[in-house]
């Protein structure tokens, strides 16, 4: 392996951190926009995101939401009939107080003083206390339940350490906002939505995750419930990629979310919400990403396949072209996971070497590079990013298959490399799992100084309350740890509390996390 | 026709502006959200939007752009570096001047003053400036150009007076910014943009446009052309449906935005944007609208089908929903006007004429109500929207196709209903059309007081600029008229200048606008 030449000139084990940026800003899919806290979204980066929107929103809307738009803006006074929901956010927002800008008398402009707000206006942090607003209009009889909707919007919260994709001060989400007659359904929703989550995140974007809820210092300000999808990335640390949350009548109670139920009488409503964001893609580039670049799943990639014809400005440059068109046109007519193969033939000007690793740190899944002697031979060189080298030569691991054959075996091969990089992350994520830690010093000793990548561990706790709680939150932030969720899908507690050693109630796991 | 009772409780003709809003408010479009001149976009309305959304998103990718996300802010200083432009939106922005809230002492809320920003922020009313930043650092040589960008987002302007969808606070749009290397290709390009509009406006939404160039006072602030599509609205008046501009290298001048061309000098590239926004739903409403709500265009219609069950809560039920179900899947298997029929079996409670109705106001394209007397005849009751009303009986026109025959006609018969609104509307925009106007007092006489719904007046015109341009500006200001564009598809002038007495240089249309 030593001689391979990597595409990038940071490798993870090396500095992750470094290493993530530098994979957004070689794989084009982002950059520091000058405004503070906030990104530009490239091209590749944005297709990826639009990929990812549009396969979630089909998900969400199978499960019976309807989409809307609410206002960017809102008004501080609904912020401040929520005495939880202010706690959490109401630190960090960006507050509109003015409507006009004028001459400063210096050349220059600044806010009009005769333009000043009556009421100054939020731009929302979240849209649980407008929603509600309009759920109270909405809705008046049992009828009008359940009330399923959701959003695709920028939202804005002014994070003081930032990070592209992962905490931006701006970011892109959907958030869902539903309500219901009866806290069993509100709850039955909140799950639902996280399988939703589960099944995008492991299917789509090849993430595998752990669903499970959260403990009560880690809710979503106001909630009664939050669950989460955690991914475990590269350097072990835990990533949370989504959040559903039962709200009980919290909400509802502020706003006057009424419904009258079927027997005549006035209840309030029990209300959900939920959301993804662009975080998403971070978790993509710290699971799938390598010392070459990012790799792309299938599913998400805006294109799955390039081909990249070697032209020489030359007259036979036109046959070359026909012949990786008819390529195209092959793959483009067949479907792979359900949707049509997308296909790019990248006509650009550049060298096909320079081009093949522009498309190698993109994460393109399938590269083809097309010659005249390929042609001639009636093959094409492909390359399969997941299995970029040939580990013995140290080489690029081309393939020759013919065209005709390329043409009939790439649409199974995406389906195999979407599965391939899922379960590589998933054997990684479960490798990294440590479940036979009991006691406070093997915790500590795990987590030690020194310790390369450690992962994730399961303890069995008492689930402490209160005060309890903050003092075992503080146990664990002295060795930079958090409680992640309580898994859904392990045997229930059989020993004692790693923190009390009481008997234990349920297990959680603990991880560093992002 | 007197005696059909419609299905609002107000006519387009007694009240123009009314009607606007009763059927938003009746085919449940949107709403006010009480944040100040900001809407709730509802289901209905939100998912038209998607329609346009997707089909002229797949116009411009086939026009060669890749999309991408700037951020909401851009800092004032990008806005007092280019004085034209600063002109032109200066006046009415959101300014963000504060990142915390903190208690107020009264229980309430305020900005933290110790969390004031050294540089406001404006909410973005447009993006050429901070899309200039990043072209500046994205284009070097000649071989980065045409760099073709698009943006889908949210923009706010500081509208004193609004009116939903045609003018709000916040509103939905794409915003297209590309940079060329000559103003030959920069200016081509602008024309190529107005052509997908006009295509995306006549054979998407229905809507008959009349392409052609703004005059100079009507330029978008800091442009060299302006281009713009207007379609006639049912009250005469016009509605700016989309603008495409020429920018010269003034916002390249601004942001520096150069490169090498191919002899190896530096050169300013020649920049272009244009934009279409959620105003686009409040033509289709004006223009398709009828008394009895709205009618949607099939290709943009969330539901070309809906499918009524006239369900009783009784055991027969289950085979009359069963009977729609195969209506249902027969429909949803077929193309329509090259895209999978989108057709709703609606199951929710309720009566089916209360519901037929419902339908009727939103304006699907196609309603259809199945009873049980209608299964046992194996027959269904259909009505197409555009032809609701039997004029001899003054009943709802309904037709009683066999299931087997409405599941065969149908996806030609919504190919049909697109072309015959996009015709109605073409006719009536061009019975109002007046050519034969050629003196100032035969336009006062056009357009004074008492005239019922006058249209547009074609003028031929000098070019004036400047002061004499002022001048007609202020003659037509007096009959609440504006230029509207200089139209793409006339012949050349021939006569004399209506306003200046001296030789015509081009065709105008005048008109009220909104």
């Amino acid at each position: 392996m030593s001689n391979i030449r990597h595409a990038l000139n940071i490798k993870r084990e090396d500095d992750f951190a470094q290493w993530y940026q530098t994979v957004i800003s070689e794989a084009e899919l982002a950059e520091e926009s000058g405004v503070r806290g906030c990104m530009v979204i490239k091209p590749w980066g944005y297709g990826i995101w639009e990929r990812i929107q549009r396969l979630l929103d089909d998900r969400i809307k199978a499960a019976g939401h309807e989409n809307v738009y609410f206002p960017i803006f809102i008004p501080l006074s609904n912020f401040e009939r929520e005495a939880d929901h202010v706690d959490g956010f109401a630190k960090e927002m960006a507050v509109v107080t003015h409507h006009r800008l004028i001459a400063d008398g210096e050349g220059g402009l600044k806010p009009d003083p005769e333009a000043k707000l009556e009421e100054p206006l939020i731009v929302r942090p979240t849209s649980e206390t407008i929603f509600g607003d309009a759920m109270a209009r909405w809705i008046q009889s049992w009828r009008d339940l359940p009330l399923l909707t959701n959003q695709w919007a920028n939202v804005v919260r002014w994070e003081m350490r930032t990070r592209m994709f992962l905490r931006t001060s701006e970011f892109l989400w959907q958030e869902g906002h539903t309500a219901h007659a009866t806290d069993a359904e509100a709850k039955e929703h909140t799950l639902t939505m996280l399988e939703v989550y589960r099944a995008c995140a492991e299917e789509d974007l090849a993430l595998p995750v752990i669903a499970g809820e959260k403990p009560e210092n880690e809710r979503f300000p106001g909630a009664v419930e939050t669950w989460s999808i955690e991914a475990m990335m590269q350097d072990g640390k835990a990533l949370q990629a989504g959040t559903s949350h039962y709200l009980g009548t919290n909400f509802s109670e502020a706003a006057g979310i009424k419904f009258q139920d079927r027997e005549g009488g006035e209840k309030f409503c029990h209300t959900t919400s939920w959301g993804v964001s662009t975080r998403m893609i971070g978790g993509v580039i710290m699971t799938h990403g390598d010392d070459d670049g990012l790799r792309v799943p299938p599913r998400i990639a805006p294109y799955q396949v390039v081909i990249l014809p070697m032209l020489r400005d030359k007259p036979e440059d036109d046959a070359l072209l026909e012949y990786c068109e008819v390529l195209r046109a092959k793959l483009a007519g067949q479907q792979t996971l359900g949707e049509p193969v997308r296909v790019l033939l990248d006509k650009k000007p550049g060298k096909a070497a320079a081009k093949r690793w522009d498309w190698v740190r993109k994460g393109a899944p399938i590269i083809i590079e097309v010659g005249g002697r390929d042609m001639d031979n009636g093959v094409v060189s492909l390359i399969r990013r997941d299995q970029l080298w040939n580990m013995e030569s140290g080489k690029a691991n081309f393939q020759t298959p013919s065209r005709d054959e390329a043409g009939e075996t790439i649409p199974a091969m995406l389906g195999e490399i979407q599965q391939a990089i899922f379960d590589e992350a998933a054997a990684r994520r479960d490798a990294n799992i440590v479940r036979d830690i009991d006691t406070m010093d093997g915790l500590r000793a795990y987590y030690a100084e020194g310790q390369k990548a450690p992962g994730w561990v399961e303890v069995q706790w008492s689930k402490p309350t209160g005060p309890a709680l903050e003092k075992v939150v503080e146990q664990l932030k002295e060795l930079k740890l958090t409680v992640r969720n309580v898994p859904m899908d392990r045997p229930d507690a059989d020993g004692t509390c790693i923190f009390t050693g009481e008997p234990a109630v349920e297990r959680i796991y603990v991880a560093k996390a992002y």
